[in-house]
């Protein structure tokens, strides 16, 4: 599998993406983005969509990220994120692109930026941190 | 309201809560606890719970038991959260500790521990540190 | 004064710095770079730069760079900080780049970068994200 | 050499360490302590001790409480941390308490707070959240 398939198969299994209604628009070295639609099902206590959600589509595009540039037979895990809430979530649709900063053997240094589209509007509502980790096919932390 | 009250109206208003299957359990002066069942539908890629539920379900219990000590005409959104995975979310329900470690007017620092259960056996399995802010009831932040 | 003295005076009355032996070299509109040389005075067990002297230089070119955007009665103290390591601080000096990703009343978000340089190569060795908070000039939290 | 022996021997080879006046006044499996005095040297723009000072004593406190846990072999080396800051850090001493939440084979995760101390009174000024490395002991990321 070519590092793009590797992201897709790996996306697919994620039972919250298909929850979420993500969806991979774009793969690269060391890029991945997410895109999900606002949805109600998502929202937070004054409506807008839920900061866990935003960190979700972030956590997955930095994870998929790290993985376009990891070992074909290396799987990722999360070893721990950090999210800025720069503005509420309101919008349409939500962006979250994931760039990896720092590739290395075991460890995976990466950033996130979201971004919620109303029409034509962009607006940067959040962004994060990530540490990710490669770890054996099967799943488990090689740590 | 009491402050339990608005901690069960405002949680209530979260579609994102729902969606989890998430409800409150505990609810006190600076402490709020979150209990959700496992579910196929919010796994991540090797069939554990996604690390985005746990941090949703912290990031609620941390952001309420803040908002326990605000004033009656305040609601509560997230400024920032951190979570560290700690071993891998495998459990047939998992339960979020909120606990308030300092707060002020406008600005509350919150810990959360996220904790798995199989049968008897319970596991640490991430912790969150977060900001929390007080906005206006409308939803504003008021910064 | 200008945004640009305030950020210089206040600089000047941090004991730290002058014990790093860190100055400012650029100020502007949301951004502040601060550097400092190697200093063996200043480093962790395996002889590099310690990578809290980096925090250090990063959270003072953060908060400048959150103070320059601030109105002129506000002074300016973090509220938190995160810091991930990217690669040893090997080098002779080092560069922190504060640049403000979301300004607020209250909240200010920044990004910091620090390179570290040996003769003409450039390194990053560690990214920040930090959350300021405009303070009454007394130095009191307005929280 | 014990666990305890190899964190002094490394601590003792940290310059930071000295021109900050810290030292260890705990050490047990999971557990270092790091004190240090107020130091004019050592401030931030208020007078108060330097947030970034703070963090270079949990920082060291909880790469140290980590290395307890690892193998004679092994070095220490930080991956991430993140710092709340609860309360201006004005004080007379300052103890940060470093304590391993949990333990791997390569990573290990760690939890810190500061306390200030005023004569008999202590407040609790900071907590940290850490992610450590195990690395070759010429100090090389073994990642």
């Amino acid at each position: 599998m070519t590092p793009e398939e590797r992201v897709h198969e790996s996306f697919g299994r994620q039972g919250l993406m298909t929850t979420l209604g993500a969806r991979i628009t774009h793969v690269d070295a060391g890029e991945v983005d997410v895109e999900l639609p606002f949805d109600e099902r998502l929202t937070q206590q004054h409506g807008y969509l839920h900061a866990a959600v935003l960190s979700a589509a972030l956590d997955s595009a930095c994870g998929y990220a790290a993985l376009t540039l990891m070992p074909a037979d290396r799987a990722v895990l999360s070893v721990e994120f950090k999210v800025n809430l720069l503005a509420p979530a309101i919008g349409e649709r939500f962006l979250a692109r994931g760039r990896v900063l720092r590739s290395g053997r075991t460890l995976t240094v990466c950033r996130g930026d979201a971004v919620a589209f109303t029409g034509d509007e962009e607006r940067h509502v959040a962004t994060m941190t990530a540490t990710m980790m490669a770890v054996a096919s099967a799943g488990e932390r090689v740590d």
